[in-house]
């Protein structure tokens, strides 16, 4: 069990804040700590299917997809089903049961704080 | 060799170009190169001590450090060399030897570009 959940998502404030953990990686050097945590997130995103995934629920119209429409991806449905549930556990997907389906929606505060980091603008 | 540079970074227009190959994931459904594409350069950010290098080149005066700057990561300085090759592979940094030394600086481009990706501010 340990090894299923051992990343936690991030902390986050609320559905807008952007996640304490991500200062952009310009802003200083990363802490262990943080590393660990910010590293998860993007292998999350570092799978070419779970990529494209992401991208059907992110695409969807009101970020929200139901399973039924999202896996066709060219792989099993216990492979999709583990790549859903990878996207989950990073904090990148939420998921709810409605009825027969499960939808899953972007996590947007999370998504926002890996944007955030990758913003390497500065005023300089 | 060829598992070596499997990875081709993206094609871009020039330094402050975003690569054409990576829209927002909410644009549309990726398609299958495009998602290996832009897995890849997730990729190279998915290891703590990987984010921790690139953090420091980031984050340095400039965008730009001397190998000799950021090694301390706790890590082999033959460990530090494969991961700083794999951020060179995969686009997100550049090097060039000046006399004794190495110096990596981000290649903003890219970097703005898997910043755009992860953008999914609509304008609904």
């Amino acid at each position: 069990m340990s090894k299923q959940s051992a990343v936690e998502p991030p902390v986050l404030g609320g559905d807008d804040a952007v996640a304490p953990c991500c200062p952009p990686l310009t802003a200083g050097e990363l802490s262990a700590q943080d590393a660990e945590r910010m590293a998860a997130m993007f292998k999350a995103l570092s799978d070419p299917v779970r990529l494209r995934l992401f991208s059907k629920v992110a695409s969807h119209p009101g970020g929200e997809a139901c399973v039924c429409d999202i896996a066709d991806v060219g792989v099993s449905q216990p492979t999709v089903s583990h790549h859903l549930k990878k996207l989950r556990e990073a904090g990148l997907l939420t998921s709810e049961r409605r009825g027969t389906w499960v939808y899953y929606a972007v996590a947007p505060a999370v998504v926002a704080a890996m944007s955030a980091m990758l913003d390497l603008r500065t005023t300089d």
